[in-house]
């Protein structure tokens, strides 16, 4: 037990600094989102491995972390399926537990209901540098909007959260998945085979268009004709307009450039005096299977892959509820963003340097005071040298002090140090 | 899938009013654990299965939710033994991580190390009215204070937090497991029974002197007039003074006692002006067997069950750093004091009620410039009577309003409308 003290493999300790990085991000995140009307909810880590499997999850369903049965004898039967002995699943997504909250919750919701979750969830991936298997996911949604007001809010939310993050700007790129459905129609791919042709091609940045093509073709058994086809025509949109888009797309519906037009007009209004920009990026992918209109990723100049990306869906609450529900979420890459952001300073913590002949009751009186007058206090016993020891607290972010010696008369005022010893 | 949208068994959905609840008593435990210096750290949620049946966890050990190891194959082979199946477990406390996690990250730490943690655990208890099977715990921990410096700016923290969450009034039980160990000695007892012993002993408020006596004798074994002896001599310790103590157990360490004089001599200064009183409860147990020193629980009249635990555990870092540190530990019943709080009124959203002939770009426009003013906005379609929207409205708790009809003058002050129409 005392040799290896890690996290399981594809986990991390969060040490105090980056926790702290991360609430900062965290509370100017939910400062915007708040401000918008967005609520945050929470639901559990666990969920049935039933609903964590039934399709949602796309590539992610492979990656769930099962759970064991309670109260399973520790001999099993010989011939035993592996799937009898697990019923619940870590949760690899927010969206899969958001439906099922809301269906299960709807009555005592706003509507339109505007939700906001930030937590954990897990997939057992290949762990490699800079991804781990339990990581934060930051979402919001708007459920019960069917127009683009919603879009364009949740876009407006997003930048602003991000600015207020830090992270000035930003690039938002918008598409509709309607496009994409007519470029796979225009390519002669059946409707069937539409959902993997999609997260294929989302893999463009990653492996390049060749490595997409390889994956449709040969992974997928999708025909080489309909995958080169779709390719070469998304590829061609790249720049187009609306107007450019309605002639090179002939079965796009008409309603798709509308909403196009009045996202695109408001976006102009939105982000004139702002810290970010858009353009409309019909070669945009979004992998999951479940967008049924806009989509939208957010890049920073600089920086290789998205920082957010949302979309609308307007299918799935109906799986849960029994009932249509249109749907529309923007989740910002949170472990993404914490880790592009600097460490501005946070409060400072004095140290309180006590000689061990100081009654314990004088040092929790000294620390009492400073605390009164609004200083972060940790009292730490002297030892060794004095300067080597500030030395050692200026290592761990503790640059002002205090130096308490036994006999000094109780109340004096206490000197704040910087740094070296007087 | 339709049909069932509730969480798995034993757990819940946070609905926005309750984690809006929780954030407020998390900011307020927050802000005073950071004014004592502590600094919040996270680990993951999985931990290795080993780690969590080492011994630590008593009881909870049995509450383990475990993960099946990834790529097992889907027919498993004749006899397989179910504990080759899995290898990490969801945690069920803080402590078996915290410990691991000084263990791993012990150079990049202050010392002493004081660590604040508020997460989640998991126990797959049988449920039960008011208990979860996914519930937070708030911890505070010093490693590597040996003196009852540490016991003391626990309970003064501690109990400064759960005045700021608005706990007011609350009682200090103090004890130290030495004392119960020279009952347990007393009593004829074997050292080694001594843990079951005090597992036993701490459900006396739950299941009383006669079903504690019947746990140890006939679930536990252990001899039935050690126990009883025990059960005498520990419940005649009620209200005795230090030096009651000397006299009642010879076998009682100075130490014991001097280190009582010194906390005791504190607490009487500490909460001289305070809004918490505290006093020496020799006949306090603490379940966990791994505790060596003070113990102490918190209480608050009217309440049934402790708001808060905690104890000196000298020999736990040892185990996983191979290395003796000293350590002192106090959690809040996080679950338990949310429950009990009120929900003060928290800030108000206004809800943007708009005519469906308004243009989308103008009800953000609108939304935008009360966002300015410093409002919390939702925007809210128009639908049925004014009169009843508005008072669905006040059942979300949104009792400030704005009604947007179309072709209102752009720039005009917006009146926001108390519950009522006007």
């Amino acid at each position: 037990m005392s040799s290896d003290n890690s996290p399981p493999r594809g986990t991390r300790d969060l040490l105090p600094e980056a926790v702290a990085q991360r609430d900062r991000l965290q509370a100017a995140i939910t400062g915007v989102y708040q401000r918008f009307g967005y609520q945050r909810i929470e639901t559990p880590a666990l969920e049935a491995l039933e609903r964590l499997t039934a399709g949602q999850g796309g590539e992610n369903e492979k990656l769930i972390f099962r759970v064991l049965r309670r109260g399973l004898p520790a001999h099993l039967e010989a011939g035993a399926e592996l799937s009898s002995l697990v019923d619940l699943g870590l949760r690899y997504d927010l969206t899969v537990p958001l439906v099922r909250f809301y269906a299960n919750n709807i009555s005592q919701l706003r509507a339109p209901f505007r939700a906001f979750q930030l937590g954990p969830v897990w997939r057992a991936e290949r762990p490699q540098r800079g991804r781990y298997r339990q990581f934060h996911q930051c979402d919001i949604d708007i459920i019960g909007e069917a127009s683009v007001l919603a879009e364009l809010e949740l876009i407006e939310a997003t930048t602003e959260a991000l600015a207020a993050a830090g992270l000035d700007g930003v690039v938002v790129h918008l598409s509709d998945r309607r496009i994409l459905s007519a470029v796979a129609a225009l390519a002669g791919l059946a409707e069937e085979s539409w959902p993997s042709l999609f997260v294929g091609l989302d893999k463009a940045d990653k492996i390049g268009w060749e490595g997409v093509r390889d994956e449709l073709v040969r992974v997928r058994h999708l025909p080489a004709r309909g995958v080169d086809a779709a390719v070469t025509a998304l590829s061609s949109l790249a720049g187009a307009s609306a107007a450019q888009l309605a002639d090179a797309l002939p079965a796009l519906d008409d309603r798709v450039l509308a909403d196009l037009e009045t996202t695109t007009a408001a976006l102009h209004t939105l982000c004139a005096d702002r810290r970010w920009s858009w353009f409309l990026d019909p070669t945009l992918v979004r992998g999951m299977g479940y967008y049924t209109g806009q989509i939208f990723e957010v890049t920073h100049p600089g920086l290789g892959s998205s920082v957010a990306g949302g979309g609308r869906y307007d299918d799935l609450i109906g799986r849960s509820l029994g009932r249509c529900v249109p749907a529309c979420g923007f989740s910002i890459g949170f472990e993404r963003v914490a880790t592009i952001l600097g460490s501005p300073a946070g409060n400072e913590t004095v140290g309180l340097v006590y000689e061990p002949d100081v009654a314990i009751a004088e040092v929790l009186e000294a620390a009492s005071a400073l605390r009164l007058d609004g200083h972060r206090v940790a009292t730490i016993p002297r030892s060794g040298k004095l300067g080597s020891q500030l030395d050692r607290l200026a290592g761990w972010g503790i640059t002002a002090w205090v130096h308490l010696r036994a006999g000094e008369p109780a109340g004096r005022p206490l000197a704040i140090g910087p740094r070296r010893p007087s």
